[in-house]
C-alpha cells in the first residue's frame, strides 16, 4: 500500500482509512503512543499502539530515531493536542537506532553540539524548522523573478579574474602544492595550471550579470560565493550564497522598488506558506528570551518583525540626510554608540543602522546617495563628483539586507574610477565592453540569502542556517 | 512614461497606444525599419521611422547593437511578417555602437568566435534563445520539486571529503602556493591552510544530500560541482551544474518513476512555454543539417525529439538484459561499434546507449541492475551478490542522461565495500551513521543540467549551454 506522508494525514481528510506511514521516532511514552515525524512538515503524527497485543521485543525497538514502517486506521483522536491519530494494526522495525549511543535525544541539545553532529541535525524540530524554511525562502527567490520576466543566470564559480576586490579569494588550483612548477625568476609558474592563469573563487557574479543583462534585458543569479577573510564571528561565511538581480534600462530609483517589492513578496511567500514553523521559531525565541536580561531581549516576535517588513513602506533617506540625523540623536550625543559619528564620510555600523529602522523611522530603510569612496568602482557617480548611486536597504534587529546600486554606464567615467583604483583594464575589457557598445542605465543590488534565512527564522547564528557551514578551520562534512 | 518589453507589446493589446521602448538595435534597413531587441523574447518588433523628419546624425547612430529609447504608437503592421510595428515618433540615442569595431555584426559569426566573445554572445538569437531556455529548465526544475514536496538543500561546494571518488578534485587553499609551510617531514602542512585541513571543491553533493533525505523524506540538490579532468571534449566542463533528488523510503523503482516523471515534466514545461525560442532552434538545426552528409543528420527535429521523451513510457530493461540485446544486434555482429559487446560486465558506451534507445527500442530506456564493480560504492547489492540496484536512463542522441541507484542501507554491507574499495571510515563517519540510526531504504539519482540543457536546446557543444564554461585552459570572463 502507499504511504502517506504526516503532513497529508493531519489534513484529516483520510480519516476511517487504513493507512501506512513511515517515519522516525520522536518518542515513545506509555508503551502505547508514537509520535512520529517524517519530515514532511514540523508537526508529529501520534500513533497508538495496541501494546497488549504487540510483542515485547518490537515494542523495545521502538526508540528515539528509529526508523518504523506502520499500518493502521486514521481516527479522531481521544486525546489533547492533536485532531487526529493513527490506530496502529502493525508495526514494521525498519532501522534500529540504539538510545544508548543515538546522540539525539528527545531534549534540549545545545547548538554547538548540534553543530558538531550537523547530519543528524535537521531531525530536531528547530533544524527542521530552519531548513524547510530556507528551502521556501529559495523557491520564493525564483518563483519571484520567474513571474516578474527575469531570466536566472549561472555565473562562473571559478574564476580568473580579481578585479572585483569584494574580498580576500580562496585560490583554486590543479597544481602540486608541494612541488608547484616554477618560472625563471623562481615564482609559480601558472601557465602550467590547469586553467592556464591563477584561478580562484568567486566573490560575486555581478559583473558578469551585468553582461547578460545587457542583452537579456532582466538577469538574476542566485549561487555559491566564498569570502577567505579570517572572520570568526555569528555573521560571517567562507561560503555562502547570493542572490544578485541586474536590470537594463533600470535607474537608482526603479532598483529600490524593485528590491522592496522583492522582499516583501518573498517574506510574504513565507508568512503564507511555512506557518507551523515559524510558529515554532517563534515560541522557542519566546522561550529563549526568557532567560535573558530585559533589554536584550526581542522587541518583536518573529512574525511581528517579518510583518514589520511586509506591511510597511520603506523609507528612502539619503546618506547625507541620515548622518544629520546621527550627529544629533541622543545614542550619539550621550556616546552610546561604539562608533561616534562625527563627520560626513564616515561608514555606518551596523548598531547605526538599527537605530535609524527600530528607533528613528521604524520602518525599513532606504538609506541612497553614499559617499563614493566608501563604495566600489563600478557605482555610477552622481553629478557632485563625491557621492554615487548607490542604496543599502536596512532591517529591524539586523541592519544591512540589501547593498545594491546603479551602475557607472559611462565609459570615460568607469575608466577614470578603474585607474585611480589600479584595476587592470586588461583584465575587464569584457566588461568596459559593455560600456563600448550600446552602453545604457543599468542597475541591481546583491543579497546575502544567509541574512535573509537568518531574518526569516530569527536564528542569530549563521551557523545554524546553512546546511553544512564553512568557517575559519572548519568544512567538516 | 514607463517602459513596455517588446514581449509585451508584441501580445498587440496596446494597439493605438502610445508606448516607450528601450533595447538594442539589431538592423536598420533602408533608413526606415528598425528591428529592436530588448531580451525578454527573441522577436524582435519592428520600428518604423520617419526618416524625413529625423535628423542625419541621428538617422546614423542607429547602428546595430546601439541601445535607444524610442517613443511612438503601436500599430497594426502593413508589411509582412509581424503583426503590430511600432509608429516612431522620437527617438534616443542612449549607446552608441560603433559599427566598425562592434564585434556582432548581423551575419552568421561561428561558435568559436563567439565563445571568444562570450560577454556579447548572449545578443544573438541562438543564444539568448539557448539562455532562456536555461533559465526556463532552471525555474521548471525548481517548481517540480517544490510540487511535489521536496526541499531544495544547498550541499557545500568546498569540502573536506574525497572520499567519493566520482572523479579528479580541484584543490581549494589559503596557502601561498609558493612558500607553503611544511612539517618536519616535508609534506604541506594543511593543518595551516584556512580550514585546518586539505580541501577540494566538490564533485557531488549526494552524500550529504542522504543525510537530509534521513530526516527531511524528500530533498533535492541544485548546485554546481567540479572535475579537474584534462578532458578537452565537447561533452565535458570542469565546472557544471548538477541536481541530485534523494528521497527516503524510496526503492528503486520509485527512482525510477520520480526520473521519469521529472524528466517529463520539466521537458513538457519548455514544451509550454518557450515555443517561440524553441522553433528558432529547431530551424537552426534543420539549417545546419543541410549542409552534413545525410547519415549525419538528425532523424528527428527538436520539438519531435523532445515529444518523445514527453510521449513515450521508458522502457524498464535490466543491464543483463541489455547485454544480450546488444551482443546478439547487428553493429556488433557487423563490428560497426567501436567497442563489440563480448560479455557480461562491460561498460556501456554511448554508441550502445542509442543503439537501444533510437534502433531498437525506440523510446527512452531505463538501464538497471548494474555489475557491482562498475558502479560506486554506496549502491544498494542485489542478492545475486553481483549486480548493484543501479539505474541509468538513456536519452537518443545524447545517451546516459540520469544515473541513480538505490543506497546501501545496511551498515555492515556498506562497511565491507567501503574496505575493499580502500574508503576511510573514519572521513566518512557521518555517513556510515545515517546506517546506524534509523536507517531506511532511500534513493535518488543525478542529472548533470547542461546534459539536459544541450538535449533541449539541440546544442551539440557543452561549452554553448553555460555562460562562462570553464574548461581545460579556459577561465575567462
Amino acid at each position: 500500500m502507499k504511504t502517506t506522508s504526516v503532513l497529508e494525514l493531519l489534513k484529516g481528510e483520510k480519516l476511517l482509512q487504513e493507512v501506512t506511514i513511515k517515519g522516525w521516532v520522536r518518542t515513545f511514552r506509555a508503551n502505547r503512543f508514537i509520535a512520529l515525524n517524517d519530515g514532511s512538515t514540523i508537526n508529529n503524527i501520534q500513533c497508538v499502539v495496541d501494546f497488549e497485543n504487540t510483542d515485547e521485543t518490537t515494542l523495545k525497538r521502538i526508540t528515539t530515531g528509529a526508523a518504523i514502517c506502520l499500518k493502521g486506521v486514521l481516527a479522531e483522536s481521544q486525546g489533547k493536542g492533536q485532531k487526529v491519530e493513527v490506530q496502529v494494526s502493525s508495526i514494521e522495525i525498519l532501522g534500529d537506532s540504539d538510545p544508548e549511543t543515538y546522540p539525539i535525544q528527545p531534549k534540549k541539545h545545545s547548538f554547538e553540539f548540534l553543530r558538531d553532529n550537523a547530519h543528524l541535525r535537521t531531525r530536531t524540530n528547530t533544524f527542521s524548522a530552519v531548513m524547510r524554511l530556507r528551502s521556501s525562502l529559495s523557491f520564493a527567490i525564483h518563483q519571484y523573478f520567474n513571474q516578474n520576466g527575469f531570466y536566472y543566470m549561472h555565473t562562473p564559480i571559478i574564476t580568473g579574474s580579481d578585479a572585483e576586490g569584494a574580498g580576500e579569494m580562496f585560490q583554486v588550483t590543479g597544481l602540486d602544492v608541494k612541488n608547484p612548477p616554477l618560472t625563471e625568476d623562481g615564482n609559480v609558474d601558472y601557465s602550467q595550471d590547469f586553467f592556464g592563469k591563477e584561478t580562484n573563487l568567486t566573490v560575486s557574479g555581478q559583473l558578469e550579470a551585468e553582461t547578460f543583462a545587457m542583452s537579456l534585458g532582466k538577469v538574476y543569479t542566485f549561487g555559491p560565493t566564498f569570502r577567505a577573510e579570517n572572520s570568526n564571528t555569528s555573521r560571517h561565511l567562507s561560503e555562502f550564497w547570493m542572490i544578485e538581480p541586474e536590470v537594463a534600462f533600470m535607474d537608482l530609483d526603479g532598483n529600490m522598488d524593485l528590491a522592496e517589492d522583492f522582499l516583501k513578496s518573498v517574506l510574504g511567500y513565507v508568512l503564507e506558506n511555512n506557518a507551523d514553523d515559524l510558529a515554532f521559531l517563534e515560541q522557542r525565541l519566546i522561550q529563549e528570551d526568557k532567560s535573558k536580561p530585559q533589554n536584550e531581549r526581542n522587541e518583536m516576535t518573529l512574525t511581528e518583525k517579518l510583518r514589520f517588513v511586509v506591511d510597511n513602506n520603506f523609507k528612502r533617506v539619503s546618506y547625507t540626510e541620515a548622518i544629520d540625523i546621527l550627529k544629533n540623536c541622543k545614542p550619539n550625543k550621550k556616546k552610546k554608540f561604539n562608533y561616534l559619528i562625527e563627520e560626513w564620510g564616515a561608514d555606518l555600523q551596523s548598531e547605526h543602522e538599527r537605530f535609524l529602522v527600530e528607533k528613528h523611522f521604524k520602518c525599513p530603510v532606504i538609506l541612497f546617495d553614499y559617499p563614493a569612496n566608501i563604495k566600489a568602482f563600478y557605482m555610477r557617480l552622481n553629478e557632485d563628483g563625491k557621492t554615487v548611486r548607490a542604496m543599502d536597504i536596512l532591517f529591524p534587529g539586523i541592519g544591512e539586507m540589501v547593498g545594491g546600486s546603479q551602475r557607472e554606464e559611462r565609459l570615460d567615467i568607469l575608466k577614470q574610477k578603474m585607474a585611480a583604483l589600479d584595476i587592470d583594464e586588461k583584465e575587464l575589457w569584457w566588461y568596459t565592453d559593455l560600456r563600448k557598445y550600446g552602453t545604457a542605465v543599468h542597475s541591481g543590488f546583491g543579497l546575502g540569502f544567509e541574512r535573509l534565512v537568518m531574518f526569516a527564522t530569527g536564528m542569530s547564528n549563521i551557523r545554524d542556517v546553512i546546511p553544512y557551514p564553512r568557517t575559519p578551520q572548519n568544512a567538516s562534512f
